[in-house]
This record gives C-alpha cells, sequence and structure tokens, in this order.
C-alpha cells in the first residue's frame, strides 16, 4: 500500500513538474503523459550520455522529460550504463560499437536505436555518426513509445532523405506575422536578446523532434533593419538557443539593404562596393552567429527590389550574395515566387520563363526555392513546371504551412496530402519515377507558429507542423501515416480515438478543395485578405490581381486554358506530361479548369454535366465537415474538455464558412452561366448582391 | 508515515489540477499555492452558497479553488453548513440573521466575512446586501488567507467608496492594442463569439478579485464598426462570461458612426435622425446585453470626430447620447481629454477651459472622465484643475495603468504611489480636505493586459493592475499596504519577501521620473512611440507635439512658466492652491518646472544650483534602478527561476534604459545651458549626436 502510494506520488510529482501541464496545447505532440500500466512494465533505469555536448546534453534532457513523463518515473542520469540503461553514444563508442557497420548507412544525421545486449546487459541505444543523429533518434525514441509500442522492441533506423529542413517565418520586426493566424511573432524582438522566453527552448524542442534543422527568423518581405547590429544580436540570442538542437538561424535580406542600412548609391549587384559591402555584412554576422546559415531571399518580386532594378539576373544577385557567404559555409536560398505586373504573360508561367534560362548559372551553394506550383500556394495546384527542369540547380520546394488560401487558423485542413500529391508528382524529366521528391535539395515551410497558447491557433494546426517536418525528413512518407503518429501523440495513443482523428485530417484538404476552389479552380478568395469566396472581384488594377482572370467564367464555359490555344504554359512541362495535360479526357479531373477552358455542358467521366460536377463537389465539401463535426462529437470522452470545446467551436465556425463559400460561389457561377441549379440542390441562402456586400477589414495576416 | 505520504499525495495532485500551475506569471496573484502547515490547521471543512445565481456560484466556484489550494485539500461543496462551513449568504439569510444590523453600512457591494457561531456550529460568513458582495467577500477572504492571516482570524467588512471601477482597454478590432506592451489584445475579436477562451474567465476572476466592476472592450480611438451587429455579438460573448463576476461591458462609441455605418448625411447631435439613430442602435446593443453599461467616448479631441465639428458643445454631444442610454441604465462616460492643435492657449490648460463652462449642463448620466493630470500621463504631473472645478457635474478619474511614458512593460515601475499622489491631492475646492479621491464618482484604469502569457509583460506589471483595482474600491488606499498584499500573494507571505518586494516598488515611480523628468518636467519621450529621451525635438509641425514647447529650455533656464507671468494655467486652480503655485518657493518641488521657468543658477532648498539638483536627482533615479536590481538578486533563492528570470532581465533592460535617459538628457541640456557638469559627475557616455542618431521605427504600442 504504502509502496503503491509512493507511486502515486512520483506520477503526480512529475505530472506537475513541467511547464503547464494544463491540456492548452502547449505541449504540441510532446506531452510525455503516463502510459498504459502494461506498456510500462519494461521501463528504463537510467539515462547514460557518452558525450559532454550541448547537443548530446539536450537529448539526454529531453529523454530524462518524455521517459520520466511516460513512465512515470524519475530516469536519473547516470554515467554507468548498468542494465535497463538508455545509452547516447557516437557510433564506435563502447556501447555503440557493435553497429558500428551501420555507420555509413546512416550518413550525417541519420540514426540508429536498438535494444543491444553489451557484456551482459540489456541496453537501448540510441546511436549516430553525429550528435545530432542522436538528438533525432533520442526523439524517434520516444516517439516510438508515444505511438504505442514498447521499449523491448524498439528497433529504428532513419536518415533524412533532404538536407535542409527549414521553417520560413513570415515575421515583421514590429511583431506582426504576414499571412499569420496565431498571434504575434513568437520572437519578441523588442525584449530580445535580453529576454529570453522559455517558449524559445520549447520551439526548438518541437522542431528538433521532427527533424527540422533551420528557421528563416525574419519576413521574405524583409526590412533592413533586420541585417542592422542591434537585430544581428537579437538574432543571435535565438541562435543560441536553438544550437543546441540542431537548429540554424537564417535572415530574410533585404535586397537593397546596401542603400538603406549601408548608405550606398546602390545596390547593383555587378558593383564592387555592393560586394564588398555584403562581404563585410557577412562577416559581421559570422562573428556574432558562427554556424549562420544564410540568406533567404524574395527579390525582384511583388515590388521587392532586387537584381533586375539594375538590369542583372537572378543568378548574378544570388551569385553576388552566396560569394559574400561561402567563406563561412552559408548559403544562399533565392525565391523563383516572381512575376511581373507589367509581363502581360499568364503568371503561372513567368518563374519558369524566369529561371529556367538560367539554370547551370548559380553559384554552388546558392538553392533556388520552387513554390510547390506555379502560382500562389492555392489549395490545389499542379506541380510547379520548374521541377525537373533545372536540372544542373539545387532546388528547394516551399509549401505554405500557414492556411493564407485555407481558411486561416479556424478550418481543420490536414496538409499532408497536399504535400504528398506535390512531392509525388512524377515530373517525368529523366523518364518515369522522376518525381519532385527525388531531386530536391531542400523543403521549406511558411511556419504557422505565433504566439498563441497552442502555437498554430488550433489543436489540428499543429499536425501540419508535424507533418512538415515529417515530410522533409522523408519527402516519400505517406500522410495517412504521419497523421495517425500525431493523433496518437496529441491525444492517446488508443485506436479508438487515432482511427477517427485521422480519419477526419485524411479528406480535410479535399473537402477545403471541395468548397472553395474545386476541379482546378483557383484564387478566387477575397481581396488581399484572401478571407472568405470573392469570385466576382474583376475591378481591381492589375490582371491577375482579380478571380476573374483565374476562373474565365462565361455565359459559354470556365477555367483557364493553359493549352497551345491557350496560354501554352502545359509546354512548361516535360513531354511525356505536357501530351497528357493537352487533352482534358486525360488531363486529372482534379486539375481540369486549371489547364482546360470548358463548356458548362461538358460531359464529365460521372456523366455529370460539368456545371453539375460542380454544384457535386460543393456540395461534397460542406458534408465533409459536417461529417468531421460529428466525428469530433463522437470524441467528446477521449477528448480533455479545453482542446475538445475549442476545436468544437473552430468546426461550427468552418462548417458555416464552407457553406458560405458554397453558397457564394453558386450564386456567382448562375448569374454568369444563367443555369438552374439541379434538381434537388439546395439553393444559396442568400442572393449575390448580399455575399458581394460583406466586407472584412479586420481580417487577420494582412 | 502513510497519513503524511497521502497529505504529500493531495497536496501534488492540486498542485497539479489546476490549469497552467507553472510559474509563469498566468496565475497572477491567485496562485493559491499550500499555505505553511501551521496556518493549514484550523482548515474549512466545507462551502455553502445560499444561492444559486451565477454569481453565487462564482464566488463559490472560487473559494472551492482557493480554499482547496490553500490548505491542499478539497473543500467540498454542501448543502448543510457544519461545523468548519464557510457559508455564503445574503444578509438576513439563516446563517447571515445575526449580521442583520450591518446591513445598511454594506451598502451596494459590500461584504462582511466573520467567524460566528450559529447553533452551536463555528462557521465562517460571508454575507452582503447582495451576491457582487458576496463575491467580493470572497475574494477577501482568500485575500486573507493568502497575505498570512489564519482562517480562524478572520474579520473583514469593506463597501467601494467608488462606483464605477472601469478598465479602459485601447485595444483596436484588427487584434492590436494601442500603447499596449503586452502583445496583442486579450479578446481574439476574429474568433469571437465562437470561441471563448478560458483566458476571458480568468481576466474576469482577476478584476473580481480586486473589485473592477467594468470593462470598456475597444479603444477610445474607435472604429464604427464596433458598433455593427457584427461586433454587438462578439461583445455579448464577453458580456456573457463576465457577469458572473459581476464585471459589465461597455463600448467605446465613435461619434460618427450614424454616417459610417448609419449611412445618416451627419452625425449632428442636434439632428433628429441622429439621435434617432442612436436610440435605436442602444436599443440593438441592449437587446444582446441586458446590462450593458454605456458608451465611453473620445470627442472633438485629437482629430476624432465630435459635436464641435457641427458647432455644438460637448454636453450637446454627450447628453444626446446619454438620452438613447437612459432609457436602460447605461452611462455616458465623456472625456474631458480635449485641445485643438489650432488653438495657441497652452495646452495644460484647454481641458479646463472647454468643460468648466459645462459644469452642470451634463444629462444625469453622463460622467466627464478627467485625466489624473491635465497633460497626458506624465511620469509626474499636478493634478488636474478640473478637480473641484465642476461640482455640479460626476467626474471620473482615469489613470493609465499600461506605461506608455514609463518605459514601456521593461521598466519595473510601481505605479500606487502615482495614483495615491493624485487622489490624495487637495483641491481646497470647498476648503482643505477637498481631495481628489473624496470627489470621483469612478475610476478609469487604461488597460495593461494582453495576450502576454503574464498578462501585463512582466509580473511587475501585474501590480499596477492590482493597485488600480484596489485604489478604485478605496482611493483613500496606502500605496505601500497594496505593494505588500500583491507581493505576499505574487511570491509569498513571507515577511523576508514582503518587505524586499515591497521596498523595491516603493520607489520605483519615483526613479523613473528621476532619471526621465525631473523637478517637473514632462513630455520629453520620443516622438510618437513615446520610447526614451528625445528633449531636443523641436521640428514637429504643431508646436505642442515638440519636447522643446514643455521644457522651454534656454541658455538662460528651463522650465514652463504657468504663472501670471506665463500661461496663467494656475489660475485655474483653486486660489489656495494658486496661491501657493505662484511662487517657486512655496510651490512642491517635484512640480517646479512644471509651473516655472526658472534661471540654471537658481538656488534649491539643499543649496544646489538648479542645475546641479537635476543632475542630482537624474543620478538617483539611476541609483535606484541599481539598488532594486540588487534587491532582487538578492532574493533568487525566494523565487521560481522562471519569473525570476525574466525579471532580472527586465532590471537589465531598465538599468541600461535609466542610464540613457539620464546621459542623453545631460548631453542635451549641456548643449543648452553650456554648463559644466559638477565635479565628480560622470560624463555621458557619447556625444548628443549619438543620442540624436537612434531610430525606433519598431518601437512597441504605436
Amino acid at each position: 500500500m504504502t509502496r503503491a502510494i509512493l507511486w502515486l506520488c512520483a506520477a503526480l510529482l512529475l505530472a506537475g513538474a513541467g511547464p503547464a501541464r494544463a491540456e492548452d496545447g502547449y505541449d504540441l505532440w510532446l506531452r510525455y503523459r503516463p502510459l498504459p500500466a502494461q506498456a510500462r512494465a519494461n521501463r528504463p533505469v537510467a539515462i547514460v550520455a557518452r558525450g559532454t555536448s550541448s547537443m548530446m546534453q539536450a537529448a539526454a534532457d529531453e529523454l530524462s522529460r518524455g521517459l520520466g513523463g511516460l513512465f512515470a518515473t524519475t530516469v536519473a542520469r547516470a554515467d554507468h550504463a548498468g542494465d535497463g540503461a538508455v545509452v547516447l553514444a557516437r557510433i564506435g563508442h563502447d556501447e555503440a560499437a557493435s553497429l558500428r557497420a551501420l555507420g555509413p548507412r546512416l550518413g550525417d544525421e541519420g540514426y540508429v536505436v536498438r535494444r543491444i545486449t553489451v557484456a551482459g546487459r540489456a541496453l537501448i541505444v540510441v546511436a549516430a555518426n553525429d550528435d545530432r543523429g542522436i538528438l533525432y533518434g533520442s526523439f524517434a525514441l520516444l516517439r516510438w513509445l508515444q505511438t504505442g509500442h514498447t521499449l523491448g522492441a524498439v528497433a529504428l533506423m532513419s536518415r533524412p532523405k533532404v538536407k535542409l529542413r527549414v521553417l520560413d517565418h513570415w515575421d515583421n520586426l514590429n511583431g506582426s506575422v504576414e499571412r499569420g493566424y496565431a498571434g504575434q511573432s513568437l520572437w519578441d524582438w523588442w525584449m530580445l536578446p535580453d529576454v529570453r522566453e522559455p517558449r524559445y527552448v520549447d520551439y526548438a524542442r518541437a522542431n528538433a523532434s521532427i527533424g527540422i534543422n533551420g528557421a528563416v527568423l525574419n519576413n521574405v518581405n524583409a526590412s533592413a533593419s533586420s541585417l542592422t547590429q542591434r537585430y544581428i544580436r537579437k538574432a543571435a540570442a535565438l541562435a543560441d538557443i536553438f544550437r543546441p538542437y540542431g537548429i540554424k538561424v537564417y535572415l530574410s535580406a533585404r535586397f537593397s539593404a546596401p542603400i538603406e542600412i549601408g548608405h550606398l548609391s546602390t545596390a547593383d549587384p555587378n558593383d564592387p562596393q555592393v560586394a564588398a559591402w555584403w562581404r563585410a555584412k557577412a562577416d559581421e554576422i559570422y562573428a556574432a552567429i558562427p554556424d549562420f546559415g544564410g540568406f533567404l531571399v524574395k527579390a525582384s518580386s511583388e515590388g521587392q527590389p532586387g537584381p533586375q532594378d539594375y538590369g542583372r539576373s537572378h543568378a548574378d544577385g544570388a551569385n553576388m550574395l552566396a560569394a559574400a557567404l561561402a567563406p563561412h559555409g552559408g548559403v544562399v536560398m533565392w525565391r523563383a515566387f516572381v512575376y511581373a505586373h507589367d509581363n502581360p504573360e499568364d503568371r503561372a508561367k513567368q518563374a519558369y520563363d524566369d529561371f529556367h534560362p538560367l539554370d547551370g548559372r548559380f553559384a554552388d551553394n546558392v538553392l533556388v526555392q520552387v513554390k510547390n506550383g506555379p502560382i500562389d500556394f492555392q489549395p490545389r495546384e499542379p506541380f510547379h513546371p520548374l521541377f525537373g527542369a533545372m536540372p544542373h540547380t539545387p532546388l528547394m520546394i516551399e509549401f505554405q504551412i500557414t492556411k493564407e488560401y485555407l481558411g486561416f487558423a479556424s478550418h481543420l485542413v490536414y496538409l499532408g496530402p497536399l504535400f504528398e500529391e506535390t512531392l509525388r508528382a512524377d515530373t517525368m524529366a529523366k523518364g518515369a519515377g522522376s518525381t519532385v521528391a527525388g531531386m530536391i535539395s531542400g523543403m521549406a515551410g511558411v511556419a504557422n507558429v505565433g504566439r498563441d497558447r497552442d502555437w498554430t491557433g488550433s489543436i489540428f494546426n499543429q499536425a501540419n507542423w508535424y507533418a512538415f517536418g515529417r515530410y522533409a525528413w522523408d519527402p516519400t512518407s505517406a500522410s495517412d501515416a504521419i497523421a495517425r503518429e500525431w493523433a496518437a501523440m496529441t491525444f492517446a495513443p488508443d485506436p479508438a480515438v487515432v482511427d477517427r482523428v485521422a480519419r477526419m485530417m485524411a479528406g480535410s484538404r479535399e473537402a477545403a478543395v471541395d468548397y472553395m476552389t474545386p476541379l482546378g479552380l483557383a484564387h478566387l478568395m477575397g481581396t488581399d485578405h484572401h478571407y472568405g469566396p470573392a469570385p466576382w472581384v474583376s475591378a481591381l488594377a492589375r490582371p491577375e490581381w482579380n478571380p476573374v482572370y483565374y476562373h474565365r467564367a462565361t455565359a459559354d464555359g470556365i477555367g483557364f486554358d493553359r493549352t497551345a490555344s491557350g496560354s501554352k504554359a502545359i509546354a512548361q512541362y516535360a513531354p511525356p506530361v505536357a501530351q497528357r495535360l493537352r487533352d482534358p479526357a486525360t488531363t486529372p479531373e482534379r486539375e481540369l479548369l486549371w489547364f482546360h477552358h470548358l463548356r458548362w455542358d461538358y460531359r464529365m467521366p460521372s456523366g455529370h454535366s460539368l456545371w453539375e460536377e460542380l454544384v457535386v463537389h460543393y456540395d461534397r465539401g460542406v458534408a465533409y465537415v459536417d461529417q468531421m463535426r460529428g466525428d469530433w462529437t463522437a470524441l467528446k470522452s477521449n477528448i480533455d474538455s479545453e482542446r475538445f470545446e475549442k476545436t468544437a467551436a473552430l468546426l461550427g465556425i468552418q462548417s458555416r464558412e464552407a457553406r458560405w463559400w458554397r453558397d457564394a460561389s453558386l450564386a456567382y457561377w448562375m448569374s454568369v452561366n444563367h443555369l438552374p441549379l439541379p434538381p434537388g440542390v439546395r439553393a444559396p441562402a442568400h442572393d449575390l448582391a448580399w455575399y458581394k456586400a460583406e466586407d472584412f477589414p479586420d481580417a487577420p495576416g494582412h
């Protein structure tokens, strides 16, 4: 009895020991709640770290916290690896001697976690060629347990398939976040470097747990101030905090900074003074941040300054910056997201037109960062034609984790299937199997985190941060497996919970496509803030700012003809892909109106007319949201009240807004095509004028 | 042994049970950590609520949480008041029958908490004439225990001396907060009314604990959108959450709303259509919020629309709104903070000039809301001359809790002494003893809370929220007693902690005055953001935007002559006050340069020249900050690490910035007076040009 009480005390002590044990979402997927009793039978007795680096200590600390929580006990640090110990060791070290043969297969950052017997002692060994691998292996061991597996059965080996796994924070120095829906910037720029908030460490832990190894701290629409000494000191404070977790700090660099803070008269990349200014600036940054990652640059794009202001190419600009960073080992991530307001060409074609000719002309330490699709993070886009078209240039893919075009923080939209769809896309560039996943050197995700207590504005948005990291580690992952992992860690490794949560997540992105932009439609959102439907907008100054530019609906038909009879954008894809896209019948239905302008009575494979099929999709999207609400309600007894109630409230918003999207869209299409709704279909709740009158001057993130 | 372990378990269970038990400041002064063992001897056995209102339930819930935490046990709710029970009852109810005679002394909202014996049972009775009094009495009982007193000795009786005790939130609908330094708006306007964050309840609890009974939700620089149906629904959701805690919701009303959202052509208060629009709007609001408090209005001030746009007076404008609210019992809080850019008169005189002639012309349900001083929330101002000058008009006093002019969130500046100084000021309007405290019907505080985890951007800023509430309840309070109360509740009721923390707080405001604006100087802060020193600024478009307008330093002297030889502002005070202010020798030294322009060699009572005395004050302010750092360091073993480290970091910032203020100010004065520093005084670290070149485009709150 007394012993049982002591155990209870220990468990309670641990439950109260960590920061913020209330289920408010702060703990993310690193909750480490006690495992079921039977899973705690075979418990670890000590943690032995064979090394003293800060990264090794971070790994041991995490195991101490995680194993302590999961096994509801204290797992002490020890020097001697007795029976039942968890040992962190580099490949080749005593306890990891038997794993030596695996070394070459682990490479940099890879890990192996095995139960092995050394001199009669049964040990759990986390081994790697480097400390970063040991850190990742430690988190992998915890994940193994959190997802319902037993310690005795552990046998893990993995290495990342992508080298640069980076979060891009679109955070402004005044604390606002462009396209952020989770509160202010995670970085309290004003208080840095003096105040080091505990959340900075927890951010780093969360990233390390999913293998993210870089963070661009500031918005791509960058302020030159971020490169001043004052802000470099702030960035250095964050770099110091992140370092033990294997996360390098990067900065977005404003191309005209030599003028704005360097007081030069030009930022021409071919001007020796400009190049010298950037070299000196790089030296200054590296003096403060010895492992600084490098620059992310948005240049000559959407009004940002860039090399084209001086008649130079993107390669000229990128290479000049790359030369400044090269002596220190830094890289330039140069964005290919460019389109010019004075270019009458199809916006979807312009990035390819600009960058394809530059293939092979970039310095070795430049990566060209290409968005997943050719427009801008739409609910669905075909893969970007630059993938496969720049064989001599390292490419990064850029996804948006924050849901600028996907209902902001309040819609439950799991992005795993979106990542999967693009990464598995076959460019056919070097024959079948030339997937996007196979040709990327880095993956960047526009972060969805902010200062909200739950980090991402909703519990389910945490899954998108999680999935991004897991995909960056292995772009061939299956989205459903990631969803199940996340659900087990975030809620409970209970199949009844995991099955239902994963089911909700699985179709959620397709549902959003259906109620917003079905069948290949795109960019129909409200002006500027991108909140809600506005397919009728046609009077903005530039053609490509208007939804009507994208849907091209008339009385006769709908869709953007990108075939030979139209903008010819399909010619940017490899011939086998282009061949398939030429004909609506062989174009994937989900991208139909992206590539083709079709009559409203075009006959779909289902037998429906195109108009009828559109209606089916809108209704399907709405119905899916209702199904998610039902699934969530059924989970009420399995989920703590705070997370349950907030998610239920958000699903209520999503349900209302899905109907709004459907109704407003149908009302608009009917005003264009003058067709009746198919029999039995519910009419929009209001007339078109009502939807047009809606106005949201205070929409967030803009 | 087993019993001891069980107690330990219970304590641990409780420690882990509440939301967010980590010491991150979220719990404010309502931490309810277990009392020392000896103080837990006489523990309450049950909580009995004689009533079922939501307010009675809120009181009982708080006692359950608070007593449970303090006594490290579960204090169950019960229907029968057995020996040792805590009973909540209205005066006259069974268990409170013996307290009937106290009823008239308690009035509205007052409470009595006594240990009394009823039919042989020893009870703790919390009694009042109304449920609000019972709520306040419950918090008073908890405070009694939290500050180190025993349950058995409880004997409390109090009633508020001020009827309206209101927080003004300068929160914009887009989530930003004007002059906010604690993160975004506490209200997630975008997600309301669907998402009801737990922090809304905790905000209401905190306010109720100090007697605050009103909250103006939106910025005085108001958007008309806040009066649309969409935002009324959001405000109603907050009102529903606040109601059990006795907090009424108010809105700032934009005077031109009838034009902007009512589509009228005018907002003239004498236009019947305008009055009808406001009546209909009030009806609409009360339909959603039956106990809506009323409107706060900033009109014809700093560019805001108002009655003067139509040649009408402030009384005309206020009375028109008051008529719309009167049928529902609402009030208008009409701000007297007015000054006109085209008025060449001393800015300090303009509010009086505008409002004094209107005394007696306001409707019964209008309160004129007057800032504590005649300019704008400076580190020190004399009391506003309108106090005592409007005997026929109910006045509210407006303080700023957020530290716009006092170092933002990072400086430790306890405002209790500031509140005390103004409230105790004797206007002499009806002879000696005509204090400001005695003539106010309401007290408004510009809130310092935001979405930061610790609510206010620092732990010590919580004390200013706390002190504001305590002063609003009793404006004759002593600031040191409030500081001690707060310190005991926030850290520990340990004299070693309380003494030292209270000592730090006691002189902190005087220190800020000393290093920023000593001897009656004012408004020397950086342009717009009000961060840091900028006494040299002289070229802004309007005279009263420039620091030089306020200090008037020349080679000959410094200070603003408001005597008969100057702006004659002193004539706005009652004759005995004016008489004293006429002569520098009888003017309080702390307000010397507010009222007088004096030669640099003016001989101070200390024997120093004015210039020498200024230097002494700057150095004293800097030294005080260093002393606070020392005191804080000495407390390291008494304070949890998270709150200790953050506070230490902020004191580091304050120490640096106090020196900056001193050095920049001295460098500037020396450039004007060409005087040497007194012997032994440290020279500024940089030359004046260096200080002038400092630039803070990303300063918060603006």
